[in-house]
């Protein structure tokens, strides 16, 4: 995640926490599964839904541990998702270094995915109290949506006519789901009422799609140095991300003519370069920004609601905005 | 699975339960990923694993439809493991079909398995109860189990020295585990006492290392008509199963011969030949069947000690007899 915003406090603790646990819990593997997974989590993110978890149980005057088992699965189902993914996309590199798949092979890195997946339901249903096996419940609901939101970004290549509404579903999927979880989880496992597990997940729900919106910005206009990727790397794959599917459905020439560049098997640089051009010029750029200050907005309006409600202290709220504007970032 | 035995009844009766129940969970799937797993499904097997579902159920006095939502887990379970499974092998074809990597991609493959994998756990935990949560804790652990085993299994290649005890520990997991799962989640279901449940899934893990020995047995001295594999499909890609790991550490001259050729990069069908010589030479042919026996008997005097202490009737004593024999089958 790619941001200007220094990092909320949150995630050190969330750290010092959840680490451990995962440790523990990769542990619990055979040797040939725990190499490539520890691997993997040596190259690991800044523990942005960890630290979401562990918000949600403080937001609702828990002890952060509460949280714990939650943290730890949403982290094992999104590392498992990483390695599926990169096998996916056939990429090599992970925040420059090797991928599971390049490094073990294939074969390792399903079956280290699969051992990760399994893990997380099983760190929850180790001790089925009644907040874990909800937790549980949930996950598998959450891990359903986003690989059904995976599965349709897949097919979006090959599919001509996506509908922008067509595509949010599928970034709700891809990526809200599993934040909108996490942000939810600790207060879940905390025994919260349903209407606080409802707006933190709300809340993350949001959140997750700011940030996919702020992604598909970078995918276009990101520069190479932050992004770790090459300049347009999403026109270069033809990717139907929110901004070209905007420019796409929009009454202009750009449509047209964007449609026309989509349906070539190859892009030069020139014409990864016309494709951003007409990008903007569908309007996709300035709609995409609107969308994801729109939901940044709703995030933290899902926020304010809870407070005025009297749901959480006006102290974790504040640690919920800056994560949001963390995660989501500030310059795009 | 092969076999010579008639098909036992439970395995008919099983299908009319479990097919709409399972049509009904892939229905919930959104379309990019409902039709590989559907495509996969017209191809499955006899349904062995929901019929001991069943039979688990019916065991201990329940109705079978007890048993669905376990029948219909388990069979997402072993589907998911055998569409990765033939990613992992690069296998292009099962049961005289193209596999749904090579007729959909690898990235369907991986992702329709993954989106198996978390359905099953989904389809328990639906209904909370406590059961149901039960079932889904243990098949946690059951997958767990099995990746571990094929985890394993795939690192033997490369491993000098595979004890016996490894082998049998790895088929446990890869083959015992989700067959023992099978065997007692219909028990489990209907609330059934722990040391009932307990004695199904020992017949359960039984069955599952008898009908892997054969398995193993085949792999070797197969007919290619039967296994729908290669003749010697299994020294040819050098695996170090049961009879093979038995001849390798067997002390006699075949055994270092054995080892010679298995260092080799590739064995030609001459070499293939004296290989499948060499085994039976170190004793792996005789002790494989011994093994299987063994466990078919040990699967069979599980039962015997149910119907001993009262806790299933004698009748479905016999159909889980039969299963056990159907499933490991008779001649090898």
């Amino acid at each position: 995640m790619t941001t200007a915003s220094s990092a909320p406090g949150v995630l050190g603790r969330a750290r010092e926490l959840v680490d451990p646990a995962i440790a523990e819990a990769l542990a619990g593997l055979c040797g040939e599964l725990n190499e490539p997974a520890v691997y993997h989590f040596q190259g690991r993110g800044k523990g942005t839904r960890p630290a979401l978890a562990i918000l949600s149980a403080e937001a609702v005057g828990a002890a952060p541990a509460v949280a714990v088992p939650g943290a730890v699965a949403i982290e094992l189902i999104h590392d498992f998702s990483l390695i599926h993914d990169d096998i996916i996309d056939g990429d090599t590199e992970r925040r420059h270094r090797t991928t599971v798949w390049a490094k073990f092979g294939t074969g390792v890195g399903v079956i280290a995915g699969d051992a990760l997946h399994t893990l997380a339901f099983d760190v929850l249903l180790r001790e089925p109290t009644p907040p874990r096996v909800k937790a549980a419940q949930h996950l598998a609901r959450a891990v359903s949506a986003m690989i059904a939101g995976q599965s349709q970004d897949m097919a979006f290549g090959a599919t001509d006519g996506v509908s922008l509404e067509q595509c949010l579903i599928m970034e709700q999927g891809k990526t809200g789901a599993l934040l909108s979880y996490a942000s939810s989880v600790g207060a879940m496992l905390a025994g919260a009422d349903d209407a606080t597990v409802e707006g933190l997940a709300d809340y993350g729900a949001h959140v997750g799609v700011a940030f996919q919106a702020v992604d598909d910005l970078l995918g276009i206009w990101g520069d190479p140095e932050r992004t770790g990727k090459p300049a347009g790397s999403d026109l270069r794959e033809r990717k139907k991300s929110v901004p070209v599917v905007i420019a796409l459905n929009s009454d202009t020439s750009a449509a047209d003519e964007l449609a026309e560049l989509y349906a070539r098997p190859e892009l030069d640089e020139g014409e990864v370069h016309t494709a951003r051009a007409l990008v903007e010029a569908g309007g996709g750029r300035e709609a995409t920004r609107a969308l994801a200050h729109n939901h940044h907005n709703l995030a933290v309006a899902a926020v304010d609601a809870l407070v005025g409600n009297q749901e959480i202290s006006e102290a974790v709220a504040d640690e919920l905005r800056s994560m949001a504007e963390f995660i989501v970032g500030r310059d795009f």
